[in-house]
Formats: C-alpha cells, structure tokens, sequence
C-alpha cells in the first residue's frame, strides 16, 4: 500500500521540478517511479546517451580507429540501458497512455538501429558497402528521454514557428529568384568572365545558388567582381540586392521568429503554471482533513511538516518553519488550498544563511585583536576604500600581465602584487585565496616554462575578479544580470545545437567522404562551426557539385534562419524583462 | 493685414504635414511663411544641397577633375542659397526663437565653410599643402534644413540609444581585453607563425585588434589556423569566443536599442500628436463663433469650406462635402472642437474614387458588344480563373525567360507570350499595357544587340507583375504590407546611411590618400559598402597602420552596431505591429 504522504510527496515534488509523468497510482508503480526519478538511473542514462554518441569518434572515417566489433558490442550495451530505462517507464505510467506517449519515437530509433547493425554486419563480413544509416537517429535519443523536456520545449517553438518562417522564406527565395533573372539578362550576355576564366552569370541555377550565398556575404566581393569591373551602375544591382534579401529579409526572418516566440511563450508558461497547480491540488486532496460545515478542507502542520520532509529530506528544521510561518501566516495551525498551492514554488526559493566568521586573530589573540590600533585597522579595512584600493591593484595587475615579461622589472612586480593580496587576506582573515597564492608561488620558485603557465593561468583568474569590480556599478549590473539570466537557457541551445551538427555531420561524412574537410567527427563539427560563423562555404561546396549545395543550403536555413534567430529573440526577450 | 482664414489654414496645413515652425503672425512674417513652406524654394533646396555634395566628384582626388576655381565657385554659390534660405527662415520667426534654434548650426557651418575656402584658396595660390577639412560638414546641411524632420528624429533616437550602448559597448571591450589577455598567454610563447611566417599573437594590441575582427567575422578561419593546426582544444577558446562576443553581445546590443526604440518611439508619436492637437485647436480659436450662455464655440460650414479650399485648392467639391459630412455627422451645419480638431488627419487620407471605364467597343460597336457571344465572353473574362490562367501564363512566362534563348523554339514562344498578352488587353479593353507591347516589339523586328537586352528588361518587368500573384494570397499579404509599410522609413535610413558614409569617406580620402581603395568618391562609397556588409577589412587595414585601424573600428560601432541595429528594431517593430 501506498502511504498519501507518499503520493502526496511525489505530486509536490513532480511540481517542484516540472515533471508531467502521469504515472500510475498502484504501489507497485509509486516505487518504480520514484526509482526512476532518483538521480543515479537518470546519471547512467545521460552517461550512455554520451557514450552512444561519441562512438562517432572511433567510427570509420574514424578520429581515434577501433575494430567494428568493438563499437558495435558498445553500441549494443548502449541500446540495452535504453531499453531497460524504457520497460522502466512503461511500467511506471499506464499501459494506454504509453502506447500514446510520442517519446516512445524511441523505441523506433532503437529497433531501427538494431536492423541496421545487423544488415551493416552481414553486409561486412561478405565484404559489400555498407553504410551506418541509423546512426543520424543517435540525437533522437538525447531529444525524447524523459529528462529533455527543455530540448523538447525547444524543439517544439521550433516547430511552432516554421509556418510562418515558411511563408517569409517563399517570398525571400522569390526575391531571390526574381534578382537572378535580372541577373541572367543584364550579365549574362555581356561575354564577362570570373577571375579563373570560367563565364559569368550564364547559367540560371548557378546564379541562383551565387545569389543565395551572397545573401550570408560569404562570397560577397569575389561575385560581384567581374560585374565591378563591367560597369559602375551594376554596383547599384547588387546593393540594392544585398539591402533587400540580407537586411530587410533576414530581419524579417528575425521578426517572425521573434514574434512566434514571445507568443508561443507566453502559452508555453501559462501551461506550466496550470500543469503546477493542477498537480498541488492533487497532493492537497490526498492530505486534506475536512472541517466543520461550510469551511474548506485543511492541511495541519503536522502533515505538511511530514510531507516536506519527504519532499527534500535535506531541508533543514529552521528553513522548514520559516516556510510554513510563510504560509500560515495566520499562526493557525493548518493552512487552505491557496496556501498549500504556493509549496512548489516556496521550495525552488534558494535560503540564503548567512554566518558571519570571525578573523581568526580574535579567537588566537582577543587582546591584540581589540587593541586600539587593531580596531583601528579594522575600521579601515571594511572601509569602501579599501575595497577600491584594491580593485585598482587589480586593474594594474591586469595591465602588468598584458606587459612583456622579458623585462625583468614587470617580472618581479608579480611578487609584490602576490604579496599585496597576501597582506589583504591576512587583515580579513581569509584563507580561501592562500590556496591560490601556494599554486601560483610554488611554480615560480621551480622556474620550469609549464609552470610559469600555470602561473599565467592562475593570474589571469585573478583578473577575471575584475568582473566582480564591473558588476559593483550599478549600470552594468543590470546587464550582467540579464547576460546571467540567458545562462541556463545556453545549455539548452548548446543541446539543440549539438543534436543538428551531429546528424549534419554524420550525412556530411557519407556525402563527401574525405573530401569538404569531413575527414571524421572532429573536422567536421569544426567545419559546421564555421559554416554558422562566417557561412565559409566558398571552398566548400565547389568541390562536390549539387548534394553539397543543398547540403550548405538546408544548414544554413536550419541553423543561421532557424536557430540562431531563436537565440536571438531569447535574448530579446530577457532583456526586455529585465529592464 | 492677414485674415483669420489665411492664418487658420496655415495653422491646419503645419498640422497636416507636422511642420514645429513656430512662426510670426504678423501680416509679413506669415505672408514670407507661406512663400518659405512653397515646393519650388524647397526644391532649389534640395537641389543645392545634392549640388554641393556631388561637388566631391570633381575635387581633388576626383572622379571628373575639374579645375579647383570652378568647383570653388559652385561651393560659393550653394553657400549663398543656403544663406537666403536661413535669412528667409530668420524672417519667418520671432528673433529670440531664432537664437535658440539647434538647427541653425548650419550657420556655424557655412563660416567655417567660407573660413575653409578663404584659407584653402591662400594656401594652394602660394603652393603650400592645403587640406578642405571642412567638406566634412556638408551633411549638416542635409540634416539641418528644415525639412529634414525624419532625419533629425533617426539622428535623435541615435543620441537617445547612445548611453544605453555604450555601456554595453564597455562590458563588450572588457570581455575582448579579457580574453585577449588570454590568447596572449595561452598562445604567445608556443612559438606559432602565422601563413605569412610572423610571429602570431604575441603583441597584446595586436590581439585585441585581431579578436575585434574575429566578431565580425571578417578574418575567422585565417586567424584561427595556427591554433587548431597546434592543438585541437584551442578551438574550443575560439568558439567560446565567438559566441560570447558575436552572438550573446551583438544581440544585446540589437536588445538595447530595440528596448530604446519602443520607448522612444511612443515618446515620439505622442509629441506629435499633442503638437498637432495644439495646431488644431489654435486654427479653430482662430475660426470659432460662440453661440448662446454655456454652449461651447463652433466653426460653420462656409468657413470650413473656405479653410480647407486654402489648405488643399486641389481638393475636388464632393471630396470636401465628404469630409464634412464625416465632421457633422448629425447634419448641424456647424461642428464643435473635437470634430474639427480632426480634420488634419482627415485631409491625410487618401480618397480613391472609382470609375468604370466602358470597353472603347461599348462605345464604337454597342450592337455587337451586346450581342449573346460576347456577352458570354465578358462573364469569362471577369471571372476569377481568367485572371488565374494569366497568372499561369505570367510564370511560364517567366521561366521561359531563364531558359536558354540561343534555342530558336524559345526564343519563338517570345512572340506567343506578347500575342497572349495583346489578346487579353484587347479583351479588357485596356490601352496601358499596350506601351509596353510596342516598346517591347519594336526591337524585335529591329533584331540588335542592345534592343534585345531593352526587351529582356520589358519581359523582366513583366514578370515583376508575378507580385501581384503573390499578393493575392493571404499569408503573404501580411507579409507584403509589412514591407511596404517600411518604404518611406527606408528613405530616411538612406539618407542616414549617405550622411556617414560621406563623413567616413571625405575623412578617409585625407587619411589614405589613394591607399585602401580610397582613390575617389565612388571607390571610397564601394569601400564603405564593403565594410557596411562583410566587413572586409582583412585587406584594407594592413595597408596603413593604426589610424586605419580606428577607422575601421569606429565605422564598425557606427555603421553595424548602431544604424543597422536601429533599423532591424524598425522592421521587428513594424512586423509586430502589423501581426
Ligand atoms: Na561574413
């Protein structure tokens, strides 16, 4: 039998954490799934999903080379851990809803996988060509486990937003289109040439590929070169193209996008605080104690106290009756509904306690500690001056270490910056940077050239404290706070980033094994790197001729329309909130 | 004397047109207003104003060379305009008002202008080295004049985005000094060469220089390379980099002056709207007849005719009696302040009065064109799938026009395409297109080079008209509109864009003299297209050293981060606007 205080904590903590798991209410299916919520199933999951996906490494065309076999029997230990964490999960919820459940795309991705090794297998050992086609489904799996839900969220305002990008990107390719045209006549039968004696501007599609990457200004000078040459006016053309199709349909794109997502958001973040409240509810059915006539139920302080607990056993005794003086504000005893809503919430708030430390001087030596002169110095030491002092000797530290360090005066001034921040440290007391100053001392007394890196390394952490002086002026804190705030969301994109370039890159090594630069995994996330960055297909799509047109093309509409646009308006957005 | 309607339709008209001239009611200084607001002196205007900055392309370096005499007295000549036009405005004004106007800098200007000449002129007469620093202040003009409202609001909001930018521009230059500190430690002393064979980033301004380059992306993979070739995890300090400074700051960069700009702009249209209001309601103070105790003034019928026949004479009488009966629309014969105070944006609208045009053969044959078969063939060709095939027709057409021509069938379907095109226009009854069809036939029969390429124009033309397929489909439409409403913003953006890019170029034709592409106007405006969109600096800042790298530097703050951040806040907030 399952306890309510059970139940009940599992609802609270599913709010807490924003889990929409319907799971089954039967005690067998309470256990399961408050194992498969614990943290080391969830650990073992994301490690083998890493696991799946650098197996690309040691894959033919291979960084690191490793026999077949060995990836293979890998891969498989990988596949299984899928299947047990799935079997997991659908004993946990109820077998008509899981059949329903579309991160069960899941179990496609691995029977899929499974074919394809072993037609893969069988293709190899009778020596045929073979390709590992399932291997683009490997990021489907870091997408649909239950843990992704920001990936998906992402994915899902990526989807929500492509009809309307759609609809932009036809009128952009028919700008497009329509400029070529102009561009076939007024060029094409003029006889130019390009720098390397090739015809210029004759062929349609060629000008409407030349067109579309000068719209990333990837190619900008060199297309337009011959036409330069040509004629003054035909300058006039192409600025009027770049001015159309870079800046006002791409900030279209942006607009699209941008607009989507604060719609789309807002929706996204009433559904959450539905989802919440919809689950706290529950959990006050289950402990809820009726009252006399005409009052609405209760939940005592001794239940809710249990049910905490239960929550996050780490939570200590004066941090829960904070909480609850919180929300019984009254001092009755019990709390309401309305009340009992807002402990999802309460328990996301970070409690701050602070410990003031004494200098350790006060407790080895009260005497001295309290002289005159030593009261004296403290007063000056928690003066801001102080801290201003020293803010500077930072700043001219920083300023020292840009310095040639040939010069045996820049040199030595390191010593007297490490023994004034020792000084510092030993009026306030602090032990926390000693630790420092051994690492960084010890290497200079050795003298050895890695050493005097690591010193350099050790320096320049230090500079990064400057930030800690940027952040003391008001107006940039601000800042700092929205960049800060933009944090969490990074590592979503960085997810979504990283699943696009894998599939990207396992379809580049198939397409242009060994030419392109997609010699293995690293070259060739490199080079997707630079295909975002600076859209440097120039070198690369003329080797291969159409697939890697197409190729460069749907990357650059995926990522440089798409994604990137995204990033954009989170930033937009966290902005505007801020301020 | 001027009389109440003189004056009461001035003030209506500065309402209509958003004048802020606040002008002398006396009888001569509103008799020179309305000479001063004529289009013919604003004309000449504008006229000596493109006079006086394309006098760049005949001096010295020139693109025409013209003797320095001659451009020296058209400079006087223009000089001169612009003096009777500010002696014309000072006259128009109270004298006080006229001392506190900013926009008389131009006055500032022009003496410096003459100071330049007379210094200028001394100089050369003696054969001394003689620099026209004061071609610089040609924009002001163009800013300054009173009719360049729009462009003085963009330059507003520049000045009103430029705190808010520069301390995110501080923030941005920390992060770049930063890591160049970094790069300078991390790879200074691996004793890398870049291709060239110097040594690589052991200068640390050179760094700092070559990482600002690197968030444009002009130089990304060049400067990278010796890094990656040394080991692969720099790679990872440089993406670090590229994302932090390029995307995170650029956005917030777009985010600041996006914030800025909503604020601002809703500031700005509720100004004008009270200015105009004030104007209203002063031109009815003006006009007002007060009626019996205790009910307000009102303006009648025959005095608003007669003030808005002075404000409009073009207007058309039943266009007038419209407009009226849209003020007193309960049929008084007189209209109160709030009906009147409306009447500026009411004279804005545009009226578009439709009129069916007979078939001219109604007209020479109405026996036949009333008889059953034709009038079959009018129910056909108005009905929605005539049009729809014409359409069709159009982008076959179209895609005709991208084939190959050297094939004769092709080239043949030409005169199928304009025998479909006459036969519709003959259907309709329409003469328009038929100007086309004769310009476009004409070369044909001719059979020459350059007439060819005149009716390749025409067909492009044509297929310009595929737009209006477009248009008719409601997704687009939005999208369309969107766009279009951007139009008028966008002369002003020109205009902003011509006024710095003739700053940066004046001032770079002194510092590079025939360096860095600098070698005349035209080369100098490419140059600084170049920069505007792919920031190819790569090759024009190694020429000469440092001052062409802060040139470049501050062209990149001007131009990248500034204008065109203002301009994608414009399109996002139209499009947000119009969805
Ligand atoms: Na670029």
């Amino acid at each position: 039998e399952v306890s309510d205080f059970d139940l009940a904590a599992i609802y609270v903590s599913d709010a807490q954490y924003n889990r929409n798991i319907h799971f089954d209410t039967s005690a067998q299916a309470v256990r399961l799934y408050l194992l498969y919520n614990h943290w080391l199933p969830k650990v073992l999951l994301y490690f083998f999903i890493l696991v799946d996906l650098s197996l690309a490494i040691f894959e033919d065309p291979a960084v690191v080379p490793l026999p077949t076999w060995a990836t293979m029997l890998v891969e498989l230990l990988c596949l299984l851990v899928f299947t047990i964490r799935l079997v997991h999960y659908a004993k946990v919820i109820p077998r008509d809803k899981f059949w329903k459940d579309p991160k069960n795309i899941c179990i496609i991705a691995i029977l899929l996988t499974l074919i394809d090794m072993i037609i893969y297998g069988a293709l190899k050992a009778t020596d045929y060509y073979a390709v590992r086609w399932s291997r683009v489904l490997r990021p489907l799996l870091l997408v649909n486990v239950t843990e992704g839900r920001q990936l998906r969220r992402a994915f899902r305002s990526i989807r929500n937003a492509l009809p309307e990008i759609f609809y932009v990107f036809l009128l952009f390719m028919f700008s497009v289109l329509i400029f070529s045209l102009m561009a076939l006549k007024l060029l094409g039968k003029r006889g130019l040439k390009t720098t390397d004696g090739s015809p210029y501007f004759t062929d349609y599609l060629e000008i409407v590929f030349d067109l579309y990457v000068l719209v990333t200004t990837a190619n900008s000078p060199d297309v337009m070169m011959p036409a330069y040459n040509s004629s003054f006016l035909f300058t006039l053309f192409f600025i009027l193209y770049i001015f159309i199709n870079t800046y006002i349909f791409m900030s279209a794109f942006l607009a699209v996008v941008f607009n989507n997502y604060k719609k789309y958001l807002k929706e996204e973040v009433r559904q959450l605080v539905r989802a919440k409240r919809h689950k706290m509810v529950r959990a006050f059915a289950v402990l809820q104690e009726s009252r006399e006539e005409g009052r609405g139920p209760v939940v005592t302080h001794a239940n809710w106290n249990q049910v905490v607990r239960l929550v996050q056993p780490s939570i200590s005794n004066p941090h829960r009756e904070l909480l609850w003086n919180v929300c019984d504000d009254k001092n009755q005893g019990f709390i309401g509904k309305l009340a009992f809503v807002q402990l999802a919430d309460l328990l996301n708030i970070e409690v701050i306690t602070l410990k003031s430390r004494p200098h350790p001087l006060q407790s080895l030596c009260p005497a001295f500690y309290l002289s005159g002169p030593s009261r004296l110095l403290c007063r000056l030491v928690q003066h801001r001056g102080f801290v201003i002092v020293y803010d500077l000797i930072i700043l001219v530290n920083a300023v020292f270490i840009g310095l040639d360090e040939e010069n045996p005066m820049i040199a030595n001034s390191e010593w007297v910056f490490l023994a004034l921040y020792l000084f510092r440290n030993t009026l306030l007391g602090q032990q926390r940077q000693s630790v420092f100053l051994n690492t960084s001392s010890c290497p200079v007394v050795a003298g050895g050239y890695t050493s005097r890196q690591i010193l350099d390394i050790v320096f320049i952490l230090r500079v990064l404290r400057l930030i800690r002086v940027v952040d003391s002026i008001g107006r940039f804190r601000t800042i700092i706070n929205t960049l800060i705030r933009i944090g969490p969301a990074i590592l979503t994109f960085g997810q979504l980033i990283l699943v696009i370039y894998y599939v990207f890159a396992m379809v580049g090594m198939e397409l242009f094994k060994g030419k392109n630069n997609f010699n293995n995994i690293a070259s060739s996330f490199i080079l997707l790197v630079e295909l975002t960055v600076v859209n440097q297909c120039s070198g690369f799509a003329t080797v291969t001729h159409m697939s890697a047109r197409i190729f460069f093309v749907l990357f650059h509409i995926l990522v440089v329309i798409v994604i990137i646009n995204i990033f954009v308006s989170f930033v937009l957005e966290a902005f505007y909130v801020e301020y």
